[in-house]
Order: structure tokens, then C-alpha cells, then sequence
């Protein structure tokens, strides 16, 4: 069984956000797998998609600014400067957590630690909705 | 052909580790593929998953030395400090190597360079035993 | 539908490299497939693949500036040094980045946004040619 759907996220603030449910409901077939996998592809290459603890928002803030020290804007050595100061970060913060995720589907649910959410990464100060592609594939 | 077996690692110290072994022999079923990918997904958000270099076991100590220059203890504007000085780095650590890997598999072998392993990242002190989803899929 | 390729890319200096062209005129069947995953892992471990903007250069040349800054040469407590001053950093850039990507096929199609485009990140002076293991699957 192979599945694609466009997901169309709400705009968000940049920083990292807990967006496993606003994903999930949208995908409901995950429940009628067995055996499988949930890829996310996020199309932008300012944002990105990562793994990370689903429980004490500080984690999220804590990520933020230490990924701003990671990838600083202003950088002396930056040329690709005419798109904003957080533009080039972005892309930093983009390739350093990367793009898409794949996830174990196990007896309809994603195989998740009881610890683990999916986090989308913010990069631009203003983003807007952001759209991802969702392939469930298993049987 | 799908597979889906949970692992459990040996518990591990602090740093990088070379794993395929302790992986490979648990799961015989990449054997039967001729086709395929090994999927692999690790439920913690303070460890990883990564491919490098399979022979100087100084790669590995560099990296650990290299890893907590770029996600230091005790920033000091971290305000998730509750769980440990090793918990919020070993979070940034996690994100930026990953929770998953996808390995080709080709006539009955993971396809891996010669000089490619996994690694396993212990970001936590005292981590415990890791649990792994290997996802096997293929004809 | 499974298929597998061995791709040989052409050398490359040190730096960033938008190879979504070389790679895509050689998988040819992505053409064929209506739902499915474009699976890429390069089978070295002091290279990378990732996703980024595949229009203005600077981005990658900034790329390449700022991870040298994330990986410097000769950091004080490198041990892995007789492969040269650039093999150490690679290696850390390769597990930062990442040695694979996953990209939904829709409808014929890579269904990357419209800014995204795959770069080649080659991390050592003189890489040589690379080799990519292209996995396809779909229907």
C-alpha cells in the first residue's frame, strides 16, 4: 500500500515546534498499516524536520538558541546576504537537521519512543505555512 | 518483503560506537534480499544514529571530543538544566546526527562502503541499553 | 517496482555542488513511478548529500565557509591526523549532513519545492570521483 499526501502546516514563529499532531490527524491511513513507514519531506530549504523530546517545552527554546549560536546571522563572511539576516542561517539550520524523516509504522501507529515528537524547525522569521509530503508505504 | 524487529543494545559509555556487528547478527533476514533497504530508527531523543568511518577508532574519539565543542554542558542560557549537564547537549547532539538511517541493501548485504559502519551516539552519561526498530524491506 | 543503480559521479573540488542534473538524467525510471521514494546513500564517509537552494551560488560557497568554521582544521585535540589536515573535519561534516536522502516521486516526478535541489557536499581536497547507490521504489 502506498499513499501521498500534501500537508499545508499553519504558519509558526521561528523556532522549533511539537508538530506530530497537527501531522498525524491529517494522515489517518498510518492507522491501517501493519507493517511500514511514514516518510515526511518538508519542501523549503529555510525549515527543516527533526526528532526531539515531546514533553518539556524548554527543550524546543534551549534548541533555538543554541542553534542561533551554531548558525549566526551576520556572519562577516557571508555573501548571500540581500535575502535577510536570517536567510543564510537558515539554510545552515536546513542542511544541519535536514529535510525529511521516516518513521516505523507498527500495528497502525507510528513506533515513536514514549519520549520522542516530531519537531518542525523555523528557520525564517517569517516562514509562513509551510507544506510537506507525507508517504505512507507498508502493508 | 517487510520485516519489523525491535533491538535492544548493550549499554554503552558516553561517545561514539561502532555497532554494525552487534546490529547485523540480529537481523538474518537482510540474507534474503536481493532488492531492498534496512531501516533503522532509534526510540531516545539523547542518542543517535550515524555512518562513518569503520576504522581508526580515533574518528570516533574525535568526534565525541568535536560533538561537545558544538553542543557544550552548561551554556549558559540553557534553562532545560533539570535532567543533568549531559541531557540538553545530548538533545542539539541527537537532532543534528539523527534518529534514523536508511542503508541500501543489494544481493543479500547492506551496501555500505568498505570504509562505512554504523555508529551508535551515546549523548547521556549514563544512556542505558537503546532500543532500535529495524525496519526490513525488499524483494 | 524496486530498482537499484550505482552512480558514478564526476570529481568535484572541496565545497558544496548542486548535482541534481547528474543525477537525475541517469535514473531514468523515475519517469515510470506514480507514488514512491527516490532513496540516495553515498558509500563514503567523507562526503555528504543534502537538500538545499539550487538557485543563488553563494548559498553554497557560504555552505562551505561556515561548516569550516562547525569543523575546523587542526583542532587541538584531533588524533586522527595522518590522513591529513581535511579528513578529520570531513568526517564530521559526513555524520552532520548526512550520507543519505529520501525524496517522494509523484506523479513521474521528484516532488522537491521549487527552490530545492540536492547537493553533493565533497569534504576532503582531493575526494575523487564519488559513488551514489540510487534506490527507486514505487508503483
Amino acid at each position: 500500500m502506498w499513499q501521498q499526501l500534501e500537508i499545508h502546516l499553519t504558519a509558526k514563529n521561528r523556532g522549533f515546534h511539537l508538530i506530530t499532531d497537527e501531522l498525524i490527524k491529517q494522515i489517518s491511513t498510518i492507522n491501517t498499516i501493519h507493517c511500514g513507514i511514514l516518510h515526511l519531506f518538508i519542501k523549503h530549504s529555510s525549515a527543516s524536520l527533526t526528532i526531539n523530546e515531546n514533553a518539556d517545552p524548554t527543550v524546543r527554546t534551549d534548541m533555538e538558541k543554541h542553534f542561533n549560536v551554531i548558525a549566526p546571522e551576520r556572519a562577516p563572511y557571508y555573501q548571500h546576504t540581500y535575502e535577510g539576516d536570517d536567510d543564510m542561517p537558515a539554510h545552515i539550520k536546513s542542511s544541519l537537521l535536514g529535510a525529511s524523516l521516516s518513521i516505523p509504522i507498527t500495528q497502525g501507529q507510528l513506533n515513536l519512543g514514549i519520549w520522542q515528537g516530531i519537531y518542525l524547525g523555523e528557520h525564517r522569521d517569517h516562514g509562513g505555512s509551510r507544506t510537506i509530503i507525507a508517504t505512507i508505504h507498508g502493508e
